[in-house]
């Protein structure tokens, strides 16, 4: 038999009998339980209940933990993130004081998921960028611009290089800047930009609104010339992500928006690696961003590397997504970034760009130069002697470390 | 200028200013930042700035809090809650330690909510009850039966005088008990019972599929004679409720799967009177089932009580929400809950009904039978002397106490 399985930990004050307790939430999860079935029809349930096929205990100071592995029967689920998540944590995220370490998928399950459409390669593609990273930048503020306006704050990115250029997952409030107007202008901006620096730039309009008219508002986003779009994941479930990417002929960008509840706990919750590295892609994130390890420590290094791993590895028929690293990319430590994260990696500037004194051009500009250096190998000061920009923007960041 | 003012408590383990970090977060959530924008400019942003109204610092043991108010313009918002919590928890998800501890709407932001399309009232309506708490029960396993199968379990409920029966939230593969096929045989089900028990019982089926298809879906639900259904409300995200109970005439019970994650910590998420007795009951949820506290304790008994003050307390248009609790709810100790919660109110026995040694119809008969004598103050002792469902019941549940 198919089986899904899933790791747990299992975080406990008082004594529990860890192979008993790891048998009733297999049983709790999968069939619900026996009901008043007489014993020749709970037969029948064999194939839907899901097994143990693992538990071990152990002790940390008070606590006593219990790692334990539950395979659920494919069958049970629909191919999709909100029906797995239902089954495998719903009741548990409240009855229980344990995480979800892992999730391996089994073949037959995978190949009902189309995966990230444009994925790692199709987004280099439209760029024409087929080996260093790319760097991505958000517009701030996205609210109270008129259409033009922001289309001239879209221009400063684009002519500063930056590769993608991303509304504010916050911008809800668009009527001064309405959705396909607003990337009707900025496409133009795009390509005025590309005529002064030969390099494409890509707008990413935040696609909010009512659910159930996301995917008919992509593709009039498709039509205006959009070629992705930013999706907050989880405020908007966990089933929108993978049908927009069915059903629209474009990428999708997964912001971070509400993830911190879902990863932060030690004790409850999903891993990082497994919530942004296995699930985002499976839903069809093209490019996932997530927390950097190097601002505040929210994700660490380790789990921030697993993540990237998780999201570009070869993964049966599932096209791999970009990780996009945001919190602290600046000038200063991109060199960093580029040497632990690598090529295949999407680097976010945010609020950081902004902290240039001559503006947001600038500041993507010395951010584009910090991340020539670093590719050809030239020291950041050899660099910043050459580039006003950068040498102005390195003074700014000193100031903040 | 009309605000919704949500109230946060801060967690840090270092020092921090009270009143810079209020603004700082003020200015973050809300417009985003100032960009690079010049300070003529900057003015057409005030009317988007959220305003902090209330700074409180205090300490408790090492740690160092802050209660705080800050004031979101409504015209930040769209008028769902996926904007709401984008913006208001998004981004704090994980970059604070932080939790919202209540959040107050303005009258102009609810104006644009329809609310609970049934509500207490229009549920009590449909079953002819218009005073005494409603008992709902839950069909387990729900999984690996056919449709005639189903729909004996569902009679053994209805006959047994259950008001409302629901599906396990967990079940997904229901190809043996199609959709449509199966709500028309508890349908017919219910008509059966309600000759022998003068009683209605409603059929609520667990409302899944793709998220861009639930609204259809429900339609054909209706179309084969459903009242109601079940959502994994955040599972499929803060948003499709809302549609469904916009587009569909049915009422919906929002199903607290997954939902720990986001009231069970201290110090992140949302308090549970907010998510369960405020968000859902805004979202339209007409039943909101929430853990009791009769059960390890997962939601204590202020916070309980709260909820289903919040669902029930006059809201401007929004109409009030059954409170639906589920956790030990047995014939042992519906007298007490039926004390703490009183009338308006609904009763959730799940996997306890299955618990008698007699089946489901007797487990939910002894149920029944319980809190008629609460309502008529009959002791359980006199009560159980009239009803041999019951004494057998009160064994059982006695032994696990």
């Amino acid at each position: 038999m198919n089986y899904i399985e899933v790791t747990y930990l299992l975080t406990s004050k008082k004594h529990i009998e860890p192979e008993k307790k790891a048998e009733e939430l297999a049983i709790s999860l999968s069939i619900g339980g026996w009901g008043d079935l007489p014993e020749n029809k709970r037969k029948k349930l064999e194939k839907y209940k899901a097994k143990v096929t693992d538990v071990l205990p152990y002790k940390e100071g008070k606590k006593e933990k219990i790692l334990m592995k539950i395979g659920f029967p494919v069958i049970l689920f629909e191919h999709s993130v909100a029906s797995l998540l239902s089954i495998i944590y719903g009741k548990l995220s409240f009855t229980e004081e344990i995480k979800i370490i892992d999730i391996d998928f089994h073949p037959s399950f995978l190949d009902h998921f189309q995966g990230p459409r444009y994925g790692i390669k199709g987004i280099r593609e439209l760029l024409g960028i087929h080996h260093e990273p790319l760097l991505m930048t958000v517009i701030k503020p996205s609210v109270g611009l008129n259409t033009d306006e922001f289309a001239e704050e879209f221009f400063k990115h684009a002519v500063g290089e930056a590769d993608l250029v991303k509304d504010d997952e916050i911008f809800f409030d668009d009527a001064l800047a309405p959705f396909e107007k607003r990337i009707e202008a900025c496409v133009k901006k795009a390509e005025e930009a590309e005529k002064i620096t030969g390099r494409k730039t890509l707008y990413i309009p935040h696609l909010k609104g009512k659910v159930n008219q996301l995917i008919e508002k992509a593709k009039r986003g498709v039509e205006a010339g959009a070629k992705g779009f930013l999706v907050n994941v989880i405020p908007y479930g966990f089933d929108i992500l993978q049908r927009l990417s069915e059903e629209v002929d474009a990428f999708f960008v997964a912001h971070p928006s509400f993830s911190g509840i879902i990863f932060k706990s030690e004790h409850i919750g999903i891993r990082s690696p497994i919530l942004f590295g296995k699930l985002m892609r499976l839903m069809g994130a093209d490019i996932v961003i997530y927390p950097s390890p190097y601002k505040k420590n929210i994700i660490g290094h380790t789990d921030a590397m697993e993540i990237a791993e998780n999201l570009r590895k070869d993964w049966e028929n599932i096209n791999p997504s970009f990780p996009a690293l945001i919190g602290n990319i600046t000038a200063l430590n991109i060199h960093k970034a580029f040497k632990d994260f690598g090529n295949q990696t999407i680097f976010v500037a945010s609020g950081e760009i902004y902290n240039h004194p001559d503006g947001a051009k600038d500041g993507v500009e010395a951010l584009r130069d910090a991340l020539d250096c670093t590719l050809t190998g030239v020291t950041l000061e050899e660099c910043a002697a050459a580039s006003p920009s950068l040498e102005k923007a390195l003074k700014v960041y000193k100031e903040h470390e």
